[in-house]
């Protein structure tokens, strides 16, 4: 990795110099820190005893040689990849095919996180069951939608490659052999892989995120690397030298000020899916009571520059002030694209852009915004590199992952746990059971 | 239009029966009702008088007209149809194309709603010139974006179809011939048509949207007809039977209480590109401040159902007080996709989903969800219908401005200005103005 690629967080506009009243001092941050030791404590355990937490998981060389073993499996056979997943299980492995796969990938991998039967119908209709490979993930091994997905298609694959061979064709990932999953698997004759103990929120860097990765053609192995020198960062003592500490700190300080939506700002569409990842992780990890039974959380929103000034920028400027910003810049985009003609100059509108390329116009609309904001009282932080490439893409990854923690630690809930959804599976099950069944 | 497949509005957990303390009163809804009767007055008096706002625009056959004309020469010449253009100029196009867009259209429309280098060449590595049309929209004339697109791709037009015939493939559409977009096509021979005199947000039932819609084979007098329809239930004099001023009074009700985000959830992909265009509509129409200097608004968060119950469902039920939810049933799916097969029945997960749809599993989910949010008093609607067509997609939209205008009025804010944004353009200018030009 070169070092003129690291990650570096430009976070002056969420201070007070910058924004005035709702900005931040330096002191409140590290009036913070003592609440953060434990965690540190905790974290750096993990690492030095091989625990197997998220945290962790860069330092196992067991996730990259499986995700290998079976990435090379699936290239060297296929030429499509089906991966049926919900959240977790899918957010992560899209974000790496999206950000890293490469434009003509040796297998083309494709994701079916949904029960909507016309997504679900044009899905399948483009797959060619004699060259796929399907990878069914859930870490409980019963999430109905991925269940519901795997039986409706399991005829269609049967019909095409012949019962016999359908275990060649199917990979199931999940955490214990005794679950829906694993039963389906081992009753087919398919393999299992096992799902790492983490949340699937928190499984991008084990086999569930690096097989698709690999099959797309991600550097899994970069990946794996940037993030691990990020968590060494992200180990560091005080406020200052800690990123993720000081960034998942200040995060938590606005949000107790009112500032409780997150909104991330890409200037940059191959960053679409990480922001998307990245709502999940945030609003699953955040939004909870706390030990007094408060309702806690910030909001993860998603935006993308420069098209959204020309949708949400009124209102991140005049609306209420209850948002803070990230916005993600990549410097080496600047010089790309068309560069715009010196043509029609003598026009008041074309004069500015005359000779610039495309980049520099995204670039100048980021700064512009960025600055506007803060004119306007509205605290940012700019994540900033070079280009977008694995050892950052993984770098990125685990700063938001422990920034999560924090957020979390100093929220005072559990960043791992999601117990408010059981209901909903449970009403789901009484509603099915209470619909006709077939004709 | 079939009667069965109007748009219809549950919004019986709005209310303190279902919901407890969060929840409305009908006498709530009711005393609002003076504060609506100008706007009412207003919107009429538009409608019999012919005015040209957004409410006037299904009632004004010209741009049906002029829409199916420029249709017409479009699908009769070309292949495809590329669409330059940033927020309204673009968002209602993209919307019509998604959900009523034949799967096999005459012709392929893309839009180029970004200045991403990356993407901006994707989508032009992918125009055939010699079969493609531009269509170059913008209100002002001036968007930065929109003529920095046009410029840079012009000399590849230039070259693939020879100057002489550039005014064959590019039509501009802009409400001033003295704007830089009506220059620069006048001084190269290509046609202007007329943007009406409403802002981008609004304008997606003039050509701005159905020049787009009818090249992709959507039945764009079909929308019209729904649209009108609903325009004429949203004249209806006391909130009982006018659906718009009841829906907008009832959020803006609930925003008062703190509930200022409204997440729009579609369980239906198709859908996805209506919640992107009421993203814009909502956030620049009410983001702003009212008379008094206070800020106000309401912050639109778009989801997806059953996707984001694995995402964005645990902070939806835990976390702030702070979100209002509209739901949206299409109730045809129902029957819709694969039967899961009665197969692994035994397995505790899979018995609950054997016989039933995939659609009867996405329903099922939508319900369950609706209920929990309602035992967890998170207060939601439905709006529910048959099957997504063109009068229907032109109810919902006719429904959604309405409501947003009606939100305006009660929030004391002008609906139709965005002007805040002005600021960051002209930074915008000045961060160009200060980077190297070329080399």
């Amino acid at each position: 990795m070169s070092p003129a690629n690291r990650l570096t967080i430009d976070d002056s506009n969420f201070f007070r110099e910058a924004v005035g009243e709702n900005g931040l001092r330096t002191a409140d941050l590290e009036q913070q820190a003592p609440r953060l030791e434990d965690l540190r404590k905790r974290l750096k355990e993990g690492r030095d005893k091989g625990e197997s937490g998220f945290f962790g998981l860069p330092f196992q060389p067991e996730h990259l040689e499986v995700s290998r073993h079976w990435g090379e499996r699936i290239t060297s056979r296929f030429g499509q990849l089906l991966v049926l997943g919900m959240g977790g299980s899918s957010l992560g492995g899209e974000m790496l095919v999206h950000c890293l796969g490469g434009s003509e990938p040796r297998v083309e991998v494709r994701f079916l996180d949904n029960v909507d039967p016309e997504r679900m119908e044009e899905t399948l209709a483009g797959i060619r069951w004699s060259r796929c490979c399907v990878l069914a993930v859930s870490k409980s091994g019963g999430t109905a939608e991925t269940l519901a997905q795997l039986l409706a298609l399991l005829p269609r694959l049967e019909r095409a490659v012949g019962r016999a061979r359908v275990p060649e064709h199917l990979v199931a990932l999940t955490e214990s052999s005794g679950g829906a999953l694993g039963r389906i698997a081992a009753d087919l004759g398919a393999p299992v892989v096992r799902h790492p103990p983490v949340g699937g929120r928190y499984s991008v860097l084990s086999p569930v995120g690096l097989i698709p990765g690999y099959a797309a053609g991600a550097d899994v192995e970069g990946l794996v690397a940037g993030a691990e020198s990020m968590a060494e960062r992200c180990l560091a003592e005080g406020m200052e030298a800690n990123p993720a500490f000081r960034g998942g700190t200040a995060q938590y300080l606005l949000a107790e000020r009112g500032l409780t939506q997150s909104v991330q700002l890409p200037y940059y569409e191959r960053l679409d899916k990480v922001t998307s990842w990245y709502r999940q992780l945030w609003a699953e990890s955040l939004g909870k009571l706390d030990a007094e039974g408060a309702h806690r959380g910030l909001t993860p929103v998603r935006a993308m520059g420069a098209t959204d000034q020309h949708s949400q920028l009124q209102l991140y400027l005049q609306g209420p002030r209850d948002k803070q910003f990230t916005f993600f810049l990549a410097e080496g985009l600047e010089g790309a694209g068309s560069r715009i003609p010196s043509r029609y100059v003598d026009l008041e509108a074309v004069a500015p852009l005359a000779g610039h390329t495309v980049g520099e116009l995204l670039s100048a609309e980021l700064r512009a915004t960025r600055e506007t904001l803060a004119r306007n009282g509205r605290p940012s932080r700019t994540l900033r590199f070079a280009a977008l490439d694995a050892p950052l893409l993984g770098e990125l990854i685990m700063l938001l992952e422990v920034e999560t923690v924090v957020v979390a630690e100093l929220l005072g809930v559990d960043p791992f746990d999601q117990p408010a959804v059981e209901e909903s599976k449970v009403l789901t099950r009484e509603y099915l059971a209470g619909m006709a069944g077939p004709g």
